[in-house]
Order: structure tokens, then sequence, then C-alpha cells
């Protein structure tokens, strides 16, 4: 058995984690700590969840933990993985912290200066699909965040290829659960209820500096992103549309050979077949991320949809448990 | 022409208030005052309200107003209204402040020493279609809650008639925007969409007493009630289903006669057909009360519907406006 | 491991059922069958569903599977019920078939005439808290209807305990799955959507005889219903708020000790502590029941709360089948 | 007083269309005709609706209105707008009958050979802001469709000038009435909740020929466009997110000024300050048009939202008739 520990057990990610947690049959719980509801029960904060007694964070014992997930805030989240990876735990973090690897970046995009720049060098970009290779023997690893989890997932066998003619625009929409739990005027009913809202578009969102960082690292001429993300109402679900101009020579069936040669014994990417889109239908309550291509006079338009809470957070991350400790990357999932 | 005033314009009753003054065509808007935003555009925080600027609700000339309209939390609108009354203006308090005519009752639930005491035997009651006669010359309104609104123009025929046997039971669901614009986790969107939630049922909810009053002044006998308010995943609407034990002699037919009697003429009360119920769909966006009757075996079943911030509470303030200043009741309204 | 065989794989409860024997590790799906969808593989009617090519029901193999599940509209249910019977094979049905007892009660309610009265003395009532002695020997089970069970479960040890005094108010709200996958102007989304309807109140709806049959199972003077049921904008949940006027000497404590003698250890039903109500939320996704007693002034208002196609059909028709087959209730079930 | 009568009055545009010509004061309904119910109260079929009593449209006297108003399917709109027509009324059709100039791309586009060419050349296009001068005097009116509505306001200005530099990405978002009243599974609220949809993307919606002829009158080398519209869970409202190009030499001072020309004293078309963008909530019940710009290293953004029941259907059609009769296009409209 794994002996796992959560940090940030009442947000929406930190309920969703431990219920996978619960379920799956190779862990066992040995904390859920909240600096905000110590002593309750997470059931009497989420109604139908397991009755586990929240702990306060300053009194675990981290080092009886083999792993160690982090629902927190940006800059909160770094050093208590510090304290966690030298109590001797393996670290898997879902906020920022560990997402962009360049100090400056980090500041100029989340406005602090970064608390822990020693174990960057250390992290794994946990986009399991890509990386698992590094993720056996990672004792850091950094989640990605949702909306490059469903774009990157998308552009990766594109920009590998050299496929990439300019710009790529990516429309993305996501449910409100995305923003977090906290109350706040943005996410009141009255408010998202029969709207849409568009916000930071172009490129003023905490995620295009992480998403061309990671194109960065597939191509020496990485595609620059034009990146418009929309406040859907819905409480769960994301779905991104991008439209990329191709290079010369590609055509249905080469591109179709390029994702199958990627994807086809991928357990958690659908591709689907041509002429359907992605909805968040496809994803919902699921790990999978479902894609979509659909190629118009030289342009290809790919729909791409996850949960946001499951293969755009806690269940990837379990995701990356699972190929951190050498079992099948489906288990304790769907 | 009337001219207007309001204080606490940037909340959801405040906004829909300015909505329908500034298509009134009787009225001029002389201010709308907001504490939290002065300064600031009603059209920057409801995104496609027409463009007023908001002023400071200690800067205001109260005394150039033909009325004010109080759209503020109880006990901060008490001491307003004092205000206004002796600048000379005449008061729509759309608060509970003087609802409520024993001061007992009003510590007992609202928690806090009435602050005006001086003033609530001058108050009318404005539950318009009751009490237009005592609206004429009334200095004074206090605006009824939304559910009362909905529960006592359904029940005022029976209790009149005393055709009422035993307690009576108040189901009622209400739309969202009934809670307020404050962010809190009860109106956070991922909370409440695909939720149905009882709260404060039995009698627990600060409208029970409101209504039990207004029972006790149309009856020497009034019935008891027993309300359990539901909050539902819709922005705005109301709909109460109210059971009623029937004395004995009471049939469809006699049924019918009595609210036909009471209601034919009225603009905002529909009644439907036999077999016909209420929904939020007769009501949205428009200030009448949709009510049905379905009697089963001697037990009345009543389904009673408003939109919540219309007739629910700044339509009716409207309404009680117009009959205040003797124009048609239904000018500005829909 | 069970074999199992579905009729009626298209529709929600299909589906749900589907998703659950899949994921049941005791189970080996033989067939889904579906007369509309001969040939085509569920997921391209339900995106994300598994890919299980559906086949007609005219050639099936009823013989080969231990169980069959009969997902279909009544009195297409019950002949195929007996076909599967004669071929050897248990039958679940989640049709109203078999839940009434009376061919006559049947044919006023349903508008047909049984077309198999022979089978309807040996169907088991499958409210499996209360009939799982029965179950384990039986052929046929009649999985109760969806109100029925929200209802039941929270009646069942009052009406045992001879506890009610009058008529029982039901109020209950329902999702919209529960009125089925075939489109119609009432599920409609934007006829549902912002809007909430009362149908069929009082006595007209057909899940009052089911629930007043088996009331009168428990009791020599069963307490007759006002039932009045509500569609709420939400794809699935059902919620019943239950007035019931208790009997002189019930207070407080001795209802929870007569509700938890019943139910403590009972996997799927949750009894809340004292001054909680139940909602949605506590039981989406679950095949939990959960139940909050509220009383007051001798009224005990009951919030019952199920997931309707989990609880209310798909979920408890699994609880039968592992109760049938001697395996612990919970196997495959949240 | 306008004589006005409408075909097709139990669509939603038709419902929605008619709402507007009662509460229009310069306009008298001669009849509100429906082949599917005729004879029966609007109210019966629109809770909330007016009481008028739809006729059958074979028996109206046309001759007798001013005007008439075609809420009909494609291809059955354009023989009764014949009969109109000579029968001595003017027609507003709100079908795409007469968007197409061009009979080929009509029958390739809709399936159909056209009805009636000999009018297509008579057919002023209803875009009210660019065509009014061509109204006065127009004998039959082709309503624009709604997501050209969205989409040419956004990009007249900028074609006019002749800035755009390539491909045009429309990636828009529509409310589900807009894919009419016609229960079908695609409009089902369980299939529409929770979920969001893209369809018909790329070139492939019936839109896309409509609105190229329109930038082809606009422009000798008018700009192909992509356009993916996306089925949102919201009843109204429509907001298209346009990607466009610039040529060298646009900057933001020279765009705000380009938009400003052409807008600034038009009633019905916003233009958001820079940094902010169009939502929902800024049009939802309102006919106005709301633009947002946002440039980004040589791409404008621009978010352009509608009510597509309104701006992008009966709203603009009740426009156009004030245009046609010479009075002020804000009359009966918000």
């Amino acid at each position: 058995m794994i002996k796992v520990g959560v940090f940030g057990s009442t947000g929406y990610t930190g309920f969703e984690l431990i219920r996978l947690l619960v379920g799956h049959p190779q862990v066992e719980l040995s904390f859920a700590a909240s600096k905000s509801n110590p002593g309750v029960s997470l059931a009497s904060i989420f109604p139908g969840a397991p009755e586990i007694v929240l702990v306060d964070p300053d009194e675990v014992a981290v080092e009886e933990a083999d792993v160690v997930f982090l629902c927190l805030p940006h800059s909160t989240s770094a050093p208590i993985a510090l304290t966690a990876i030298k109590a001797g735990a393996r670290v898997i973090d879902l906020s920022a912290d560990f997402r962009l690897r360049d100090v400056d970046v980090y500041r100029e995009w989340y406005g602090v200066t970064h608390p822990t720049p020693e174990l960057l060098h250390d992290a794994v970009y946990g986009l399991t699909e890509i990386t698992r290779n590094e993720l056996k023997d990672a004792h850091l690893v950094a989640n990605p965040g949702c909306y490059p989890t469903s774009v990157l997932l998308a552009l990766y066998p594109l920009v590998r290829a050299d496929a990439v003619a300019s710009p790529v625009i990516v429309d993305a929409k996501s449910g409100v659960s995305g923003a977090g739990r906290k109350p706040k005027p943005a996410n009141h009913f009255v408010e998202v209820a029969n709207n849409l809202k568009p916000y930071n578009i172009g490129r003023a969102h905490r995620h295009l500096p992480e998403m061309e960082q990671v194109l960065g690292w597939w191509s020496d001429a990485p595609p620059k992103l034009v990146f418009s993300p929309h406040l859907i109402p819905v409480p769960r679900g994301l779905l991104s549309t991008i439209y990329v101009t191709l290079k010369q020579g590609w055509n249905d069936t080469k591109l179709r050979e390029l994702y199958s040669d990627v994807y086809q014994s991928e357990p958690f990417v659908q591709l689907l077949p041509g002429g359907e889109v992605a909805t968040l239908g496809h994803v919902n309550y699921s790990n999978r991320c479902t894609i979509g291509l659909t190629l118009v006079d030289g342009i290809l338009i790919q729909t791409s949809a996850i949960d946001n809470l499951l293969k755009g957070a806690s269940g990837q991350a379990v995701q990356n448990m699972n190929a951190m400790f050498g079992i099948d990357e489906t288990v304790g999932l769907m």
C-alpha cells in the first residue's frame, strides 16, 4: 500500500483527490490536512463526502507518507514541498509553483519571488502521457494546469512533427470549479447562470507562459499562442477549440496516422473518428482527454475536452502517482 | 413627474428597481446612491445597465425627492427612513425594518433592537392588492418579503372567508437572487448548480413571523404555518406550494367563486383555470402573481408563483409607488 | 461471475445500469440489447460510454444469462420478463409492470390490461433494505419507482411504529432524467432551464398507488398520501420533503432511536444529525438515500434525497442483484 | 398605427416578436397565425404570454396588414411572402429564404430549389445599422441570421477599411433557443445541461455563406471565414469571439477611432472601453450588440454579444420595421 497525505483538502481539487484516493485499491490515506478546518469532518464541508477528520497541517507526520499531494495556492505550496522532500516523502504539487522553470517568468506572472528556487531543476512536469519515463524516479512532480493539459495533449504530435505554420489560436471554455471554491462575485450563481464570459484573453492568462514553455521543450521553433479562456455556466468540464494553420503537405490521412501513432495505446486519450467533435459529455467524471480533428482548407480545428477536476487536476495527479510507483496508470481512475 | 431617489443601488433589488424606474414614464430619477461604489457607473457593476453615476448616500439631497426607495440591509434602513421622512420625502422600504409591528418580535428574529420604533405605527404594509386604500396617504411603506407576497396573496381569500381548518403547510422554492448579491459559499455556482437545498425549514425562517402577523390582521383565529423554503438552481423566480386543509362545505365551484370575487379585476394576479398549476415560466420578468388551485379530498393545493425580484420586491415597490401617487398601478410594469 | 443481460440499453436507466455493470467485479455482461439501435456502439449514443455493440433484442440468447435487467416501457417489459423466466433467467424489472399487485389498479393507472398477470404473485418488490430476505430466492424483482424509493424509505420506520396521525403530505422534486430520454416539449432545455413546474399534483401521479400499496403491506391503517411532484432544472437527483403529523408521545429522542434502530447498519441509508437537511449534493452519483428529520410542534418534516438514476433506478437494481446472488450489497456501488 | 400580422407565432422568434409588438406603442396586431395551433390562445402555449387567439394562416386577411412578419421554416416562408406582397403588404422575413442572393448557393446549403427566385433581387438585407437607407422603401426585408448579425456588425468597419490580412476565425457560442422549439435529442435538458458542444465547425454551418456573401458586398477582396459554432447551456444569448489578423499599421488608437466613427451614434451598438470584453450579461433581454476590441501582437480579438432572439431575430425585425416606416428605430425596444 502506498501511504499518502493531502494538504489543502477543502478546495475542489483537494476534495476530488481524496475521493479518488479513498477508492484507490493500493492507497492508504495517512492524513488529509486543512488549515481552515482542522478537526472537522470532510463530510460536514462536502455533503456526501467520506467521514474523514481533517488535521492541522502543522501537526501531520509527513515522514510517514510515501507521497504527499499539495492542493494549495501558489507560493504557499513550495515551502511545504521542501519540508516534505526533506522528510523523505515524494511530492505531487497541484499548484503552479513548479510548473515554470524560470524564476523570472514565475515572478512576472505570479507576482512573488519563488519561495524555493533550489527545487525547480528537479521538478518533473507531470503531463503523464508525455513525461512518464521521468516520473518513475521523480521526487517532485509539477501537476500541469487544466488548460495546458487539454491544449498540450492536442498540440504535442503536431509540434513534434514540425507541422505548425503560424500562431495557434486557442479558444478555451471552462466550468466554474476551475476558478476555485472561494466565494467571489465572479462565481456567484446569479452572475454565472445564463451567462458566458471571456476573461484574460489574448496573452494575459497565467497558463499561457506554462504552455509556451512546454512547447519550447518540444521544438526549436515553437508556435506562439493566442489564448482566450471563457467561463461557461457548468460546474466542471473544459473544452479547448484550437485553430492551427498547418504547413504544406498535411492531409487528413497523414494527420490521423500521426495522432494514432502517438496516442493509440493511451488509456486516457480518446481520438475521435473523422467528423466528430469533442464535447464535455465525453469526459465529465472521467480522467479522459477526448480529441477531435477537423481539417478545413489547411486549417486544423482541434476540439480537446477534459474534466478540469480530473485529467485537469486530481485525476492526472493520481495517474502521475501510479506512474511514479510503477503500478498500472489506470488503477483507481475511470 | 415623480422625483425618486434610491438607496442601496447595487444589490439585486436596487438594480432591478432602477431598471424599472428608468423605464417609468412618470418618474424622474433624482439620485441612485451606493455606499460601496460612489462615483462609479451602474453599468460598470451590472453589464448592460444604464449609465448612471452612483452617488455617496451621505451627499444626496433627500429633500429634493418626492419618494425614496430603500434597498438596504435591515437595521441600516430604518435610520435613513427617519431622515428622509423628516426631510419631507415619502419612503418605500424594501428591507424588513417596518414589516413587523412588534419590536420584541423584531428583536427576536433580527437580533437587534429596532432603530426607530417611533415610525412603526405609521408604516403601511405594502401588499398592494390588499392594502391599496391605506397607501394613498402613506408616508412610510413596508414592502413585503418575497415569500410572504406569494403566500399571503394565495391565502388571503381563504383566511378572510374563515375556510382554513388546520396548520397550513407551505413548501416554498426560491431562486438564488433572493439570497442577495454578497458572495457566500451557499451561492457559489458550483454549490447551487445541480443541487436543491431546503433551509430554515419548519418555523425557522424570518418570513414566518411576518406572514403569521399579517394572517392575524385578517382573522381572529389565523392558521399557524409550517414553512419550508428551498433554494433552487435558478437566478430568479419563487414558487410556493401550499397545502390547506379546508373546513367542511368547500368545493371547487365555491372556491373559484371566492377567488374570482377577490381577484378578478386585479391586473397583477392571474388565477389559473382548474387543472392548471403555476410555474416560474408564468411570472419570470413580470410583476404578476400566478395562482393555481387544486382541490383533492378536502385538501386545497395552491401553487403560487412570483418573480422574487419583481412582485416579490422591486416590482411591487413600484406598484406601491403608483398607488401612493394616484396613478394607474400598472404604469411602468409588465 | 454473474452473467447478465440488459434490455432497453439506450434509455437513461439502461445506460446508467450498463455503466455500473461494466465496473462490477463479479459481473460479466452477456448482452446489451436495444430495439432502436441494434448494431450500434453504445458510445456513439452516449459520448464517453464504453464501446459495447448493442444487439437486437430478438436475437439475444436469454438462456445464457443468469439474470436480465429490463429497462423498458411498462407493458413492453412484462412479456419479455415471461420469456426470460421461461428460459431460466432471473429477472429484475425496472419498469412499473410488477410493482402493483392488483391488475385493476394497474389498468386504471397505466391504461392497459396487464400482459402477464400470472407472474404478479411471484414478484418481489425490490426495496432492498426492507425486502432483502425475499430477494435471495426471487426469480422476478420489481424495482421500485424513484419517488416511492425516497418516500417509502423515509416513512417505513414511522408506519411500522404506528406513529402517523393523518394524511402525509409529500412535496417532491425531481431532475429531468426521471422523465425519460424521449424528446418532448416538457424536457426541452429552454422550457426547463430557469423554471420549476409542479405536475400531476395531489393524487394524480402513477407512483401514488404504488406507495399506498406498499404502506398497506406495512400497516393495517396506512396513512393516505397527498403527493405533489415538481420538475426542477437539474439533470438528476430527487428530493422529497415529507410532512407527517405524528401521534402523541413522539419526541426528537424517540424518533432518532426509531430511525437508528432501523437504519444504523444500512450502508446506503444515511441518517443526518439533528438540524441538518438532505440535499441533492448528498446523493448525486451515489446509491445513497440521505434522510433528515426535523420535528416542529408535532409535525415531522422529513427531507429524503436520492439520485433518481441510482438508488431510484439502476443503482438499486444492482443492489437487488447483489442481494439475489448472495454477495455484499455494496459491491459495484458507491 | 402600423397594422401588423405574424405568421409562425408559436416558435421562439414568433413568440418573442409578438411580445415586442404588443408592447410597441405604434403597432396594432392584426393577426397572429399558427398552422399548428389555430384557435388556441398564445398563453396556453407560453405561460405568461398575452391572451391572443391564434388564427389559421389560411384564413387571415393579409391585405389588411401594413406589414407581415414571417417566423417560418425556410422554403415555407417564401411562398407566403409572395402572397403577402401581392396583397399589398410589406414583408419582414425571419427565415433564411431571402438572405442568400444566389439560388445555387441557396440550393446547395438548404437542399431545396428556391420557391420564389423572382423576389430575390428586391429583398433588402436587414442589418439595420448598415442598410437602413435601403429599408425605407423596401417591400421585402431579409432579416439576418443570428450568428451573422453578431459577426458582421463586428467586422464591418474593418472590412470597409480593408484592414484584414487573412482568414478570420470565428469561434461562436449560442444558447439553445437558437436551435428552435421542436423537441430533439440535441435540445433535451439532460443532454445540454453541464455540457458544451461544438457543431458544424469549420465551413459547414448555413450561416457561413450568408456571412461571406455580405462581406463580398463590402469588399472586393473579402476575407474567408473559419466558423465554429458551439451550443452552450443557456436558453438565450450568443457570443462570437473573432480572431482577425490585421494588416500593417493598425494600432489600438486607430482601431478605436475607426469603430467610434462608424458606431458612436448607434443606439443598439455598444462599444466597450479598452480592456473590457463582451458577455451575455451585457445583452440579455436587450436589442443591443455589445462589442469588445482587444489587440494583441497584431491580432485583433473581438468579442461580440447579442441576444439571439432580439438583435439576432425578433428585435432586429422590429428595428427594421421602425426603419421601414420612418419612426425612431428604438421605439418598442430596449
